[in-house]
């Protein structure tokens, strides 16, 4: 059992205090400490600053690997020791908890203050080893409407500003990686556009000292890809350096844009190159928010540093006039790339409120990516809490997106297999989807949602009632976690309990970690124990990979209660697209609206019979799935009239953060 | 003395290797033993890893405060520490030496790397307390044609791939906050345009729960500006509503643009605004490369997290359509820019080669800004050394740019007074200034440049010569240091010696460091201490501040050669709106080519005569100094064909980072 030194017994005050003011009210631990408690020694780990560790994911690992083989000799190989590792790891991993939640309202329904209010009652209240895994959250929002994504009341990560700020600068790097990748599209573009095949080649081939042409290591890799098996550049044939060195980019179909961790609407579309030097090369493009590039999905499903390179490598930016995918590695930048993320590769060590550990590490956005933080962290985790143990981590968005992108991507690229899915309810969201007025951010809510109303909560059930049955086909026990406001009743929460043991649930709890930190979630922590520990089932995906790309895309959509799908003619193209190139083998990563089952946002409850519209399909080849797009969905949030900012300020007599929320 | 434990002898190999393999080849020290060596406990610093940390500028001040005021009760008010810190530090710093060059090539004379090699002599051989600072090089050069920065061959700062990439975050925390800025003023215009005096007012003041409306903190600074005293937003006039909410900002006088650390050509001019949402609101704006951003002119420049707080909410990013500037704190983001500047105001301690201390922080740009390295840092570093110890830091670009800067406006602003300046002279420019051929990055050096030729090295001396004298004039002793290669000759070198002598120079000294490191620089090191024991004249600034905005023109105009000065309509215009506005009291940061003396980089050697042309004037308010341009600043660099990140990779079996030059 738990022999965690780093348990601070909270104080809560009621009404709770400010999210800010509740995190500063503690000191927290050195992170040392935290690490010491999972074993971990300073040769492990490196400090950036005082409540901060990037965890050496493969240093890491093969440390374990040590502990593992009782200090055999140690190589140098690292992918060697992960694959070990792999075989190794069905016996000595700990519980693998995910946390989803039903159709929220637009205000949340605390999935994260959820993951941390679980924690915090596994690892301070139940004596268990446990380690919360955390997405890390983007520094646009914080700044704009949303506020920081650290938890909330007693329940939250701490430092928060340093949680919601900067971190350890992994969306830095990939803000740095995709802009490299994005300027290297257009510089080529523009290069090749003025220059013969034989210019073109030799600047990319130059002379060395003594007058000799070499390519650089990363050209073999286009080479290869071309079937040119010669070594030499000086003997390349005039078409063999027409193929090389021309990638012949169709602006028109140059998919990867600009992005930055900022929230700037006006740069969800612009015009670049109108520069005098760039010539009239002109086109038309923009910038996401940082979380929605590519890099971040490779980060949060990376394996290895190997992987990582060949992930990075093979995204692709558009295709060839001929219609032949192009790459960061056929614009000879993926080493690059790698070398910007090879710290970000580490994940963040950091605490709750209550001493227990919390792994940070990646935020891909949860509409046009998979929304669920890093393998990496995960896999670590596993290993650092061991068997009875538990490792829980969030899955963005509603169950119907978030959970179901966590099995047939992430555990699919994973190996891993959870026991125990969680799904957060609010009584809120269920009245909504019992046909309660529509919630709307920054208006005050209907009566309906004061006062009790039992039959309101029972008509919403059919919404958790789905989630529940979708996600319990996977394989897994499903426990419901009804996060307690202070205006709900018992009547209304006993009607949550009935009808998720109605359908299906191995359990449903009522929490109230908001209030009372880890204490206030001790009988969801039982609950999931218990949940870990009956499971009768292996894993199943919702579809196999190896069927075609409509295929999958239906399997989802009848998840989601759609009578059938329809594609778009740009989608029906995109399709025939991937499947040419050789990418139908991928998994599906659906960008839908998290308001509904459906694509209509205000389709409440568990709306059925509807046809499911694909507008457009992409592909994120690097991080390794196809995207269909259902509506449109926004890449770069934008700022209200009065932003967070506002409130902001830093207290320059203490170096304190203030006014964040 | 030093008691130095952090000292490593080199292996010096002949040929010099690679920069890259010259780094790998030594393990570095752990940085908290060179923060030992500092007497900097693990109170005074951050851990970033095992080989950087970041001091604590404030918190180390108020300790170091404690050690001279042996131990009086410390108060938590460090501006008034910083105060009395400036009261004593006349008779605690250590001797400050700042390294500037002849007007160079193409290919750069080695002022880093002679600015490293200094110190290793310092430090390493002459057992002197000595701290190298230095500016942190941006990560776009990196990957195109430059490198990286951190000196070369057996003069360097290690590890050399932290050096050159990300660092510890400051130049993304810059990019973070620069961005911040410009989609707040995008933002507010849309937001100006479509609602009324009143809607407008009542979103920036929205009622709370109670509803009662409030102004936050920052508000009171706007109200303040506009002259009204009230404290409560139901108490203003709708005239004084108008006044407070509507910014009013004329986007035609927007000067503030975006940025990003990459060579990204295509975002030098680009037209924002262009999705449906914007309704039609474009506009033609930029990026610059982030150390253009006058974020990281105001890091440079400031004296306190106060200080900074306040530069950061003058920052001025247009004006109204009635002509009055507005401010980052008009738009309620100054307290954001500073809470996301609060660890980057804390300079990164790294080491070189040999063990010595370095500080590295901020790089603004040494054309459209000062091109030096921080305040904050210096300051530091001389406390740190103490009486008889050395701070060397470097000033970029020719010392008619740097060096003039370095000493009008960073000591300026610092009270720092040096005692030393030293000039790098090399053989190879000097012969271009007395007439050689022209020398261009990539193409072979014609052979006048490898073979022995007095004559045209002594040409050339004219160009020294003027460096020499400007520099003295600044009442500091000047020491030129001739950064040897292995085709100069000792008649060649003599020339230089002798034409530095007779020019006024306190010394010359040839220096192989980057053959050999600190050994290299021993003589250089014996000369510089000399030169600070010696001191006669007080410190003398080319221009005091209260007079007009073109006399201080003419005064650096003057210091180039300049028979006179021409303005163009639009400086003429910039410069009356300026001194309108009351910033005409503000130093003066030349935007010139630093490949000739004059606006034209062909003129080499000492040209005179010419009217110097000023095509505009700008000004950094927050940053604190008005920037007139001498023909046209690229602010954002672009990518070669081949750029040098084909070279680049990750060893993903060793993790190590190959092919950075």
């Amino acid at each position: 059992m738990s022999s965690s030194r780093c348990v601070r017994k909270l104080e809560v005050v009621s009404p709770v205090p400010a999210d800010i003011d509740v995190a500063n009210s503690v000191e927290p631990f050195h992170i040392s400490e935290i690490a010491k408690d999972l074993n971990l020694s300073s040769n492990h780990y490196d400090l950036y600053g005082k409540y901060k560790a990037k965890v050496f994911s493969f240093l890491l690992l093969s440390f374990l690997f040590l502990l593992l083989l009782m200090r055999m000799p140690m190589s140098l190989d690292f992918d060697v020791l992960l694959s070990v590792l792999d075989e190794l790891q069905g016996s000595k991993d700990g519980y693998y908890v995910v946390v989803g939640g039903i159709t929220p309202t637009p205000l949340g329904e605390g999935k994260s203050t959820t993951t941390v209010g679980l924690c915090q009652a596994l690892g301070a209240f139940l004596d268990k080893k446990v380690v919360t895994c955390l997405r890390q959250p983007s520094q646009g929002p914080t700044f704009g409407i949303k506020g920081g994504a650290a938890g909330g009341g007693y329940s939250q990560v701490i430092p928060m500003d340093e949680f919601n700020l900067h971190l350890t600068g992994d969306i830095h790097a990939i803000t740095a990686a995709n802009n490299l990748l994005a300027a290297a599209i257009d510089t080529r573009f523009f290069h090749e556009s003025s220059q013969s095949d034989k210019a073109l080649f030799n600047r990319l081939c130059p002379p060395n000292k003594e007058g000799k042409r070499k390519f650089s290591d990363i050209m073999f890799r286009r080479l290869k890809k071309l079937g040119i098996t010669k070594t030499e550049p000086e003997d390349l044939t005039p078409e063999e350096v027409k193929k090389f060195a021309r990638l012949d980019i169709d602006p028109n179909s140059i998919t990867w844009r600009r992005v930055m961790d900022v929230n700037d609407r006006f740069l969800r579309k612009i015009t670049v190159g109108q520069g005098p030097e760039e010539k009239g090369m002109v086109r038309e493009t923009g910038f996401d928010i940082s979380v929605a590039s590519e890099i971040m999905a490779v980060l949060a499903l990376t394996t290895s540093l190997a992987d990582m390179r060949e992930r990075l490598g093979k995204m692709v930016i558009g295709n060839s006039k001929a219609g032949d995918p192009i790459t960061a590695d056929d614009l000879g930048v993926g080493g690059a790339l790698t070398v910007l993320m090879k710290d970000a590769i580490n994940p963040t060590l950091m605490q709750t409120l209550e001493g227990t550990p919390v792994l940070v590490h990646a935020g891909p956005f949860a509409n046009i990516a998979h929304g669920n933080s890093s393998i990496v962290a995960d896999k670590i985790a596993l290993k650092l809490v061991g068997p009875g143990g538990f490792v829980v981590t969030e899955a963005g968005f509603g169950a119907d997106i978030g959970t179901e992108k966590f099995m047939n991507i992430k555990c699919r690229y994973s190996g891993l297999t959870p026991q125990c899915a969680v799904i957060v309810a609010t009584i809120r969201a269920l009245k909504m989807h019992g046909g309660g007025p529509e919630v709307v951010a920054g208006k005050p809510l209907d009566h309906a949602y004061l006062n009790e109303n039992v039959s309101l909560v029972e008509a919403g059930c059919v919404n958790l009632a789905r989630h529940i049955a979708n996600t319990k086909a996977y394989g897994v026990n499903v426990v419901v976690a009804v996060n307690k406001f202070s205006t709900d009743t018992d009547a209304e929460m006993n009607a949550v309990r009935n009808a998720s043991l109605a359908a299906g649930a191995f359990d449903a709890v009522i929490c109230s970690h908001h209030a009372h930190g880890g204490k206030g979630a001790v009988d969801l922590g039982i609950a999931v124990q218990k949940a870990c520990e009956n499971v009768t089932e292996p894993l199943k995906f919702l579809y196999p990979l190896d069927i075609g790309i409509k295929e999958k895309i239906e399997a989802i959509a009848k998840s989601y209660g759609a009578a059938g799908v329809e594609y778009s003619e740009q989608a029906e193209k995109q399709i025939d697209m991937y499947s040419r190139q050789g990418f139908s083998g991928l998994p599906i990563c659906m960008a839908k609206t998290q308001y509904s089952f459906s694509h209509n946002a205000s389709a409440k409850g568990a709306p059925s019979g509807f046809i499911l519209p694909i507008r457009d399909v992409r592909a994120s080849i690097g991080a390794g799935f196809i995207y269909p797009l259902v509506g449109t969905m926004s890449t770069m949030p934008g700022l209200p009239t009065r932003p967070c900012f506002y409130e902001i300020d830093l207290d320059t007599a203490t170096g304190k953060v203030i006014g964040l929320s």
